[in-house]
């Protein structure tokens, strides 16, 4: 995974994984992300300012001693701006390093490509390096294997909102779905209870927190904490289609 | 994994895990997958009547020499009833093995509980039998990343529909979300062409057959082949947020 040298002896750009990395508990790693990572000269991965990165924990059995780690400092604020600057100085780090002919594997939680802070390294350098993105299992199968909730079948649809939508928009959707998945719970918690209480759906409603990892918590919504954390999910199945 | 006696000298019946093997290609089996089939004493599986099983060529590299192997022959047929007697028939004979006191583990494409068949079984067998599922990268996040489309961040929605829903349902739904997976399509890719035209969306779509596999076709939905095989899926991405 080094410098290697093309036809015309000029030094070849190395290559950008993005390496997903499932839902918390190591083991739901895939082999090749294990591989990937287990390889690895160069790791990147964010992290909330002064927060240890989960992204990082989840790998951390499989990162090799001296691999070099590109951190990236995530700022602790909602406003685009300054993520936005956070990203860009990650990028030109990792650029630097793909310039100079060797690879680098960054580290997502979850897959990639679904909600995942990659695709803003994916945004900022897919044009001018090869990238490979590997995909992971993500929070919404792994929450619903926790809970034991099928979610859809045959010609059933699926659904998946963030709960920062505002509360009408949730409503109109959550109706229109046989199986719903609504991510990013935390502080819209209340909000999304008032949601499922008006369309008569509390009562099939399942709360995830921390899915797959030691402090999990899976409990019918009606029985779930007041304050939820970032990593939770609430997830709705309507039970129309008959399994049997 | 097999036959442990419990307190009152009682036999305790085997635990059922239903495990995810990802989209076809067999490093993204997960580590946890890849231990509980190695370690296998019985497997169960579909296979359509006289064909293969996907889920078994995945795993074939990781199951030990001389596990049983229950085979579920699934008819060819879409009818329900005989797929309802096959699917009986199976979790009668997984029955008989975990009531003897040994695990089965169960072989599923992808993520089992992501219209995946574990659910037949998952439904016939849950009340009576502890069972574990184990998720698995799906071809949704699969084909994404192989196609180098990032599907949906921040507030963005993600709509999964089955190719087989009807024209004017299709069009509503694809018409809401920012990001739209259509499975199962097969013989109803002209359908969903025409509803993508439509919305003039044909542009935004890629089509993408048997991900991560080596027969792995990826292409523009307007280069796409007329005939398009089960083991493919359409994705449409609005690109309303910009990324950087
Ligand atoms: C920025 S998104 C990242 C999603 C991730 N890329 C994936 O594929 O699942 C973060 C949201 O994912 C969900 N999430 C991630 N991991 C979770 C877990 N272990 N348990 C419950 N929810 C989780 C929560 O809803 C959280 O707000
Ligand atoms: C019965 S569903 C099984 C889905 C599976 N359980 C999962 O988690 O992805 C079969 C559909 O999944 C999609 N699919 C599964 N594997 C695929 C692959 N490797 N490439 C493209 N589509 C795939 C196709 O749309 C196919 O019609």
């Amino acid at each position: 995974m080094s410098g290697s040298v093309g036809p015309e002896g000029v030094l070849m750009a190395g290559v950008l994984y993005g390496v997903g990395l499932g839902p918390g508990d190591p083991e739901l790693v895939t082999l090749k992300a294990a591989r990937l990572i287990g390889a690895a000269e160069v790791l990147a991965y964010p992290a909330l300012a002064g927060a240890a990165s989960f992204a990082r924990s989840i790998a951390a059995g499989l990162i090799p001693a001296g691999a070099e780690e590109i951190v990236m400092e995530m700022p602790m604020t909602e406003a685009r701006g300054p993520a936005q600057v956070a990203y860009d100085a990650g990028a030109a780090r990792i650029a630097a390093v793909l310039e100079g002919g060797r690879d680098v594997v960054c580290l997502c939680e979850g897959d990639p490509f679904f909600y995942g802070s990659f695709m803003y390294l994916f945004a900022r350098l897919s044009e001018r390096f090869a990238v490979e993105v590997v995909p992971g299992v993500t929070s919404v199968t792994a929450c619903a294997a926790r809970a034991g909730v099928p979610l859809v079948a045959r010609n059933e649809r699926l659904e998946v909102l963030p709960g920062t939508l505002p509360e009408d928009e949730l409503a109109a959707r959550i109706g229109g779905a046989e199986a719903v998945a609504v991510m990013k719970v935390g502080r819209h918690l209340g909000k999304i209870r008032r949601v499922l209480a008006g369309l008569g759906l509390e009562g099939r409603a399942v709360y995830v927190e921390r899915a797959t990892l030691r402090e999990e918590v899976v409990l019918p919504l009606a029985q779930a904490p007041e304050a939820a954390p970032y990593f939770s999910m609430i997830l709705v199945t309507k039970g129309g289609d008959p399994w049997l």
